[in-house]
């Protein structure tokens, strides 16, 4: 089940000149199913990426991490399903690097020059022979329209896949914006076993990747959140192979700049949304949105408090406008000085409480019909200041449970 | 369903010699169930409080806090279940004053001489017509022996009453303490839809009873968690009756005064633990305990990473030995310095990881013979320091979502 999100329409799927994909069954945890996964980037590439802030941090991403401090320059990613190596000790990183060590000259590259991802079950090892020896057929499937696929094999108990394209026209060129991404549990601000990656063939100044790539991740992925919980390998890349012939951008204050910034978001954004589409057992997607805090942070903070609340993700479940729980949620959030009394709390265009009471127009019956909606905006104003905040989140359902409680069975 | 916990035994609650207990049906949300509750204490009690922190706070909490504040003898606490008077802005606290003005009267009290209490919907005027209609009831109904009744009749989501008591003998004078409690969601640190009432008659010089009250709840129910949510009402009190004839105590020093206050808190930590053994759908008992850290505090921060991960909740409510969850909660508890590679991880007395890996030990048949079982003891081990803390919790269940998705229905 998912809160308005259907699998990608492969004629929407645009190739990236310069990006090709193979994917391949490697048997690592599950036979028969899409496991393995390569992104091959052509000579000239560029990638940056944001990883989870676990000081778990699995394997893998410690090795990326090291690749992308080498300045080597990056060729090749590879993704598995099915085991995350993390919580694999000094055995994780050597199975990470040998993953690496196995790829590299089948494309004559350095294995500084790979990048590995890991996503699944946690504390066991990777199982080193199979990913290599399923290899040779990712290699073999490698084509630029394979991300509808790549979409496909990155998934784990995702329950569609997830995949978008934009166009967008810098000063009479055409250049292409594709990403995939997989969740669907533990996500948290600050990443979760979500993997996103972002590829365009856009002319990006090298220098301005890193910069890019944490901003898009702070509007996007690090605004999302199911469970609270932030996974071990959580990575979002970026990656642009500047094969596109328009000038190239070297800061962000020219129009076909901001043009771009804004759709390499927007495509960011539908990636990190349909994580929360597809969250484990959603069947509502919520919009947080705080107002009228003194900075961003303390909005966030309140905008948290409310989207991991246990109590208020079951109300919207039970589409129950038990909003006091909401209210309570504000309350605990941590703003120490905060007023309750200027607390005003809207459903959409419902306004439930006012100067931290209920509004006295406010009826039930209003609540209860945004309550049942698929999409619900929940928004907090604070009367503190200017400041504002945005995070997304679902529902708590059974569903949640049953996925959680059945994930290894 | 509850985890080892059943009904108290009512020859086995001993009544306090100064405190008697009336029980009424006011028929505040529900007709025909016990839902107003009187506790009398004889002049010459002391009473001392703590409160929930969330900045939401009720406004029964807000006219507790002011009558202590004021220095008045407090005689009477009125307890009301159905509505908890929350996020009702000047109109709950009005209505909380009316109760208590109606009440005060009745004793021959100021009233700033009674102390009220709700538990309840949050966000709907309290109903002060009914309430004040059944004070008579409860007033006819005083008894010292009614402990057991009260139990029930502060229940709200509880599937079973939370009383206990102990004895204890201070040079030869026996004194009693008596204490009933309420959960059972919305349990957090620093209190949450919880109340606790906790009466001794030892002599404990008065100027005792506020630090007191704050240790005993620092080490019971500021230490458990079931779903994260801080309740805007959660209330432990503390009543000292001193009509025991020992010689009063005026410091902890003396072995009188550390067997009193052990008593004290074991009785304590049986009702706080007897709010997640009774947690909303809980069917394990789980102790997490968190050594070897620098300090207690992050001990206490990597304890309720793993208490509140939803995802090592619902891995415990399958028997699942993840145990890779528990890593991971570790990992993002937010200790910016742990090094991974010390942690060692053990569920009761199996070994699970070992520096940072899976020790190679470790069956899974002996992770899951701990996972079946209903009390179930977390050891993580930070390998940084002496210090170490313990919180209790319990798992998350189907019943969690089904309870909160229809506790108003």
């Amino acid at each position: 089940m998912t809160v308005n999100l259907s699998a990608p329409d492969p004629a929407k799927l645009w190739p990236v000149p310069g990006v090709r994909l193979g994917i391949a069954q490697a048997g690592i945890r599950k036979v028969g199913r899409k496991d393995l996964t390569l992104i091959l980037l052509d000579a000239g590439s560029t990638v940056a990426g944001v990883f989870t802030k676990n000081r778990f941090c699995a394997a893998p991403v410690q090795v990326c991490q090291a690749h992308l401090a080498s300045g080597a320059q990056v060729r090749a990613l590879l993704i598995n399903t099915g085991n995350a190596n993390a919580g694999t000790g000094a055995q994780g990183l050597q199975d990470a690097h040998a993953t690496c060590q196995a790829l590299a000259p089948l494309l004559g590259l350095q294995p500084s020059q790979v990048l590995p991802f890991s996503t699944g079950v946690i504390m066991e090892n990777l199982p080193v022979d199979r990913i290599v020896a399923g290899l040779p057929a990712a290699l073999a499937d490698a084509q630029a329209g394979h991300w509808g696929k790549a979409a496909e094999a990155i998934m784990t108990t995702d329950t569609v896949p997830k995949a978008f394209s934009q166009k967008v026209t810098l000063s009479g060129t055409v250049v292409t914006i594709t990403g995939i991404s997989k969740g669907a549990g533990m996500i948290q601000p600050n990443m979760a076993t979500m993997l996103g990656f972002l590829a365009t063939d856009a002319n990006i100044a090298p220098h301005l990747l890193e910069g890019l790539v944490a901003d898009l991740a702070d509007a996007s992925f690090n605004r999302i959140t199911i469970d609270g919980d932030t996974s071990t390998n959580d990575s979002f890349m970026l990656m642009a192979t500047h094969q596109a012939a328009h000038t190239q951008i070297t800061d962000w204050a020219s129009s076909d700049a901001q043009l771009l910034k804004a759709a390499l978001l927007s495509v960011a954004q539908l990636l990190a949304h349909a994580i929360v589409r597809d969250g484990e057992g959603a069947t509502k997607f919520i919009t947080v949105r705080v107002e009228g805090g003194h900075t961003s942070e303390e909005c966030r903070l309140v905008a948290y408090a409310i989207a991991h609340s246990p109590l208020v993700k079951t109300a919207f479940f039970a589409s129950d406008p038990n909003l006091g729980r909401i209210l309570a949620a504000v309350g605990y959030a941590g703003i120490e000085d905060l007023d309750p009394n200027r607390i005003n709390l809207y459903l959409d265009d419902v306004c439930v409480a006012q100067s931290g009471g209920r509004n006295p127009a406010y009826q039930e019956a209003d609540g209860q019909r945004v309550m049942k909606q698929s999409e619900i905006t929940v928004r907090v104003q604070l009367g503190r200041g200017q400041a504002a905040d945005t995070v997304w989140t679902c529902d708590l359902s059974h569903e949640y449970v049953s996925i959680n409680a059945d994930y290894r069975s």
